[in-house]
């Protein structure tokens, strides 16, 4: 009995399908102004990030996510120097862009200033230092207010928010409004990446609109996607832009530019992982093509 | 999505039957010498200890267990001035013993120091002050061990012990060979109670066979039972001596001695509460005359 | 693996407590026009019927929640020649009342028709051949209607409905105005029984509202319970009348009465059963006693 | 209540880790002679073939597994005219084969008949007419036996073997040995493929030792994977051989051999899915070279 698991999390996936998880201690739960927050201990994916319940980064495979995330969008620039980052609290995808030596300013802004708090209490790893980085410009507030303030323009937009939930704070950052404001912010030759969801389609279809919302106002519309575990699946990002195109670098090329640019090794990107990433199944390819939806601030989307 | 529940604990009841319980909170985890210990907070039962992974109390209905446990034997009993209890150490037993005003000494034997400790500071309800009353002697040791060695006697025995899980520390103290013992522990006129195991047949045998042991030393056996809901169904008990017969008081002698003899009222057990606790249903009474098992030092029983 | 238990049945008794059930098949399942029906076998209980996602009866403990109904009421009137019975339609209600020699006249009304075709299919020994019984009178059609249409009168009348669930049919049978019409379909010295819900009452007030509405229509109004392990906790009854009072019998004259009544011994009921049913705690006597709340057509009542 | 899902399957992954999936119906269960085997409808996956616990295909996304097993060394190879299938019951591996116009005989041996019977009633769309197919030899005994008593020699081989669960038929054929066997079934020239279970290496080490098992036989053997989403996450495939890489060939020419040899077009193999499947994340081709296990007849090796 003592050895039989008692304590679990349910990662809802959709009403119907229900990640259960063994849980071993739960040292925070509680509420931000915005979400609700937990952090967990787990067997399977060690100390997790959990966030209007669902689990945001785990310790075990957050470097897959956020490699993912960042990486394919920095290596096309051929020089990125400043950085926007919405979203992304924990920290990690800030660690990531200044692994980049190009970059002399990194702008993040988060809606909710509890949760890198409670990051840099319980899961240290994911900031790794990045908000002591003197490149980093750390900002709570809306970060579709503060676009609207600013005058400043960026090589290379990142977009880190939590799925668009009925409940959550993100919604509105994934409408083509939103996208038209940043398509602004880029500086000519600028690149944008973003996580859209999960791309197991028989779970949800939000990748598929989120793209070809992106795709409404950005010539270039790269969707790729890795397989982070504690998310139950694969995930699906977007590398966006006026003109440049991911997909035109060789895989010999990304070595080079990682080779040269980075000031540590990474885990899981680099030519090869970046041709799995882009090169996706026939089907899904066809289901790309085919979605028709756009989400609008009129008309928006919501993620189960 | 943030409203539906994630967290969850399991108290198995069989391998077959699991009790699914929301927890929105879990002040403690962790591991005693001698058996896993956490406290959840539930939306369902309030703040629960949990043994082993089974709920041991909760707050919201420990009152029942304990004066289910505790007053029927300490009525019956003309004078209860001297009180043995094995076990017990979140302290709610003893409570209840020293409400009868007539005691003068309550002995109180468990094996675990700290249990007692997490219990004062995260359900400091269920001793309410016990520890610090000045009738009390309060001893860490294997209660077997305390009972070979010791020469004193006791009006009445409270053996508040968790189940005969296989890898618990229990085991042992379920068999005929330690009720002998008890049973010489006893003052002439003394009476012994006890926790016996869920009384839903249909879920384990334990306290069928438990009782049928006790039936092996003890000329007197009165088995009972009382609802707990956070145990998931009936609880049973059984109260045990060589003369005293507590189905022989009326409920009209029970409120009597009652009003007479405790510092404060109860909330569960009265004359009523009393003929309802020891009126079983007729398959349960032909259930426990079937019975034909005894747990000895060599054939002991384990509980799921 | 091939072992472990990997389909389940979960009996939400609240959002936050599911009683989770291993399932060994599903030899029925679908919907009536009424309710949302399925048949499944499981170790813990046997075969089960379930309705609207609740455990109606098990073949392992529907003995102890129809001997708990039918017979107190039957037992406590001092002729019972003719029985009215509302719901009940797998037709164990019935079987129960047949056994009793004095009945002349049994009408069961049930609005759904193919519940009692299900069972007689899948759970034969429910129903036990009680619908070819001569002395049945079997009709389809709302129990409301058809007592609003009817000239007769009955000795006993039984109601086995199911909980009143928002989504169920049954709701409008848990009123104060229906309890009125009930009321009048008595025969002088009539008497009545119906199932009123769990009375663990961490889970639920419907016992409460229920017992207190009747309260409002008849002077005797007699609370009870029995222990169904398959419902997950005690179950509770009313038997309510003008006249008649159930407590004011002996379980001596309980015992004379059966032995002279039935066709057949009973397993759970006899006089000590009856005492252990009438007998409850002293929390709960005083919940009954505090319960100001009454249902009515205009202010219904639903359990989760 | 009626819209809750109360039907649940679980897919255990690891004893940590369940995968909870709505049941809307069980329209089999049962044994075989060597496995517990399911049949399960539901609204994620549709429905699902279930072996030992373990989800086999799912209606919704089989094509993805069992195109994802065949086509790699169908294609690789320049003139597949004779295949061997060992496992691969249910029919649709057998399937994909088939599509293949080079292809003279196919011979599939599977030890259990009663799996192929059930999917045929249950899930027909499987086979789909493949064992009325004239070039199919259809055997049911020991793959291991079979093989050790033909003379016969083929261009393919495939695998379709259940996991080497420790209670399933198929952990012997996870061995250097078998592996050695298979090799000289193998005309020369020939190519084999096989599942090698779960690549998320959170869960299971099983791909990266069956991987490097492989390497102790074959001088070629490239691992690749597809996303399944009915088993969670993505699964592992080898295609080995003596002498041809799948990995040498473009994108290009795997689109024009599949337009010039198949009788019907594929939903998810192509010259891109292809590059995706073979092209794998950093950290994962390090845990590959980086493992030393090697499974034989003496050191078993077995998946959760």
């Amino acid at each position: 009995m003592g050895q039989k698991p008692i304590n679990w999390f349910w990662d809802y996936v959709t009403p119907n399908l229900i990640h259960q998880i063994t849980v071993e201690a739960m040292p925070f739960i509680g509420k931000s102004r915005y979400q609700a927050v937990q952090v967990i201990d787990t067997p399977s994916f060690g100390r997790c990030l959990v966030l209007d319940g669902k689990i945001q980064c785990s310790e075990s495979d957050e470097f897959i996510y956020h490699e993912a995330l960042v990486h394919p969008a920095m290596v096309t620039h051929p020089n990125p120097e400043t950085v926007f980052i919405a979203g992304g609290g924990e920290g990690a995808t800030l660690r990531e862009v200044l692994v980049h030596k190009t970059v002399k300013k990194a702008v993040m802004v988060d809606i909710d200033r509890k949760v890198p708090e409670i990051c840099r209490k319980y899961l240290p790893s994911l900031s790794d230092g990045a908000f002591e980085d003197s490149r980093v410009e750390l900002i709570y507030m809306d970060a579709m207010k503060y676009l609207a303030e600013t005058k400043e323009k960026f090589d290379v937009i990142i977009l880190d928010l939590t799925e668009p939930l009925e409940e959550g704070p993100a919604y509105q950052l994934f409408t083509k409004e939103f996208y038209q404001g940043l398509n602004k912010k880029l500086k000519k030759g600028g690149i944008m990446a973003l996580q859209a969801g999960a791309t197991s389609m028989l779970v949800s279809p939000t990748f598929l609109v989120v793209v070809n919302t992106l795709s409404k106002v950005f010539p270039v519309v790269a969707p790729c996607h890795a397989q982070v575990p504690s998310f139950g699946g694969p995930w699906g990002f977007a590398v966006v832009s006026q003109t440049l195109d991911p997909r035109e670098l060789t895989p010999e090329e990304i070595d080079r530019r990682l080779a040269k640019r980075l000031s540590r090794p990474l885990r899981f990107y680099d030519g090869i992982a970046y041709r799995g990433m882009f090169s996706l199944p026939k089907y899904f390819r066809k289901q790309i093509v085919q979605e028709k939806r756009v989400i609008t601030k009129d008309k928006p989307f919501f993620t189960y």
